[in-house]
């Protein structure tokens, strides 16, 4: 699958099928390409914590506040994108610059994983909505929780949408 | 080109070669795989500015305060990321969450904007170091610019590097 095909491919996948596991060697290639993400100054600040079984249930409950991501609860996978202090040349950079690099940086290694999801023939969602004390305390895990990724193989009747995007000419603009 | 590959082909080009212009067509598959890019609850908070010749060139010394990013000058074409105002559920999110989802969407847009280079055979990198008034009044653009991505053919003596990142183990928890 070439990127373009990953981009047209990826969608939030909000139906697991909740009997079938994710094989090893699939999360095991989409750890491998999360890991080789740009960072800002190579800081990679950033922990994933991969939770299965209770864990993950565990895990996607804290998503659910307020009636939210009801459907996490199938995914079989779940991983925890938590925020690492910064290395002190980004902080340094950040400060400066009043940009906060970190949030990218999470946003990066995020498409990352959910591509090689793609890739590896799997449905994911990134989830923001979450309560971060309550997966701090269920992963063990000192930092700030920032995203949710939950992985699994989507249900047989879970059909491609077609993407609502801005048109071409709202989102460029040449010069 | 598989996403694993992309992956690891993908590297800062700071070596670009100032003769070879950038295809139309791949800077078009570029946008189209950049605009289907996922964001929190849709949002798209970002505008893409593609300069190219003389406006390249001018957004090039933009990011050289400081004696940094001295390379951008010799890539053909940069596309600056704008930061837009949130969309109302996404500002709710990121208000009851404590959440910068913006920051994120945009780390999302320039992984999607730099891997598809990578597979059209482009060299890239993203600056985040860069003078946001400057770049606002040479682009004409009212919001903030948050990155700029370098984008050109690198010159054929350009290896591709070894990458440093943490060990796996040290990237990821399992539970």
């Amino acid at each position: 699958m070439n990127f373009s095909e990953i981009a047209q491919t990826r969608q939030s996948c909000r139906n697991y099928d909740s009997s079938k596991e994710v094989e090893q060697e699939k999360l095991d290639a989409i750890l491998a390409s999360a890991r080789l993400a740009p960072s800002a100054c190579n800081g990679q600040p950033y922990l994933l914590t991969v939770c299965r079984g209770e864990t993950a249930k565990e895990v996607a409950k804290a998503t659910m506040g307020m009636g939210m991501n009801k459907f996490a609860i199938d995914a079989p996978v779940q991983i925890v994108i938590s925020e690492m202090p910064y290395t002190k040349t980004a902080a340094l950079g950040a400060k400066v610059k009043g940009n906060d690099y970190r949030s990218m940086d999470i946003g990066i290694v995020a498409a990352y994983i959910t591509a090689e999801a793609t890739a590896q023939g799997l449905g994911s969602c990134m989830l923001g909505w979450l309560d971060d004390a309550k997966i701090r305390k269920i992963c063990g895990i000192e930092y700030p929780a920032r995203l949710v990724i939950t992985i699994g193989y989507a249900k047989e009747d879970d059909k491609l949408r077609d993407k609502k995007r801005k048109a071409i000419d709202e989102l460029v603009v040449q010069k």
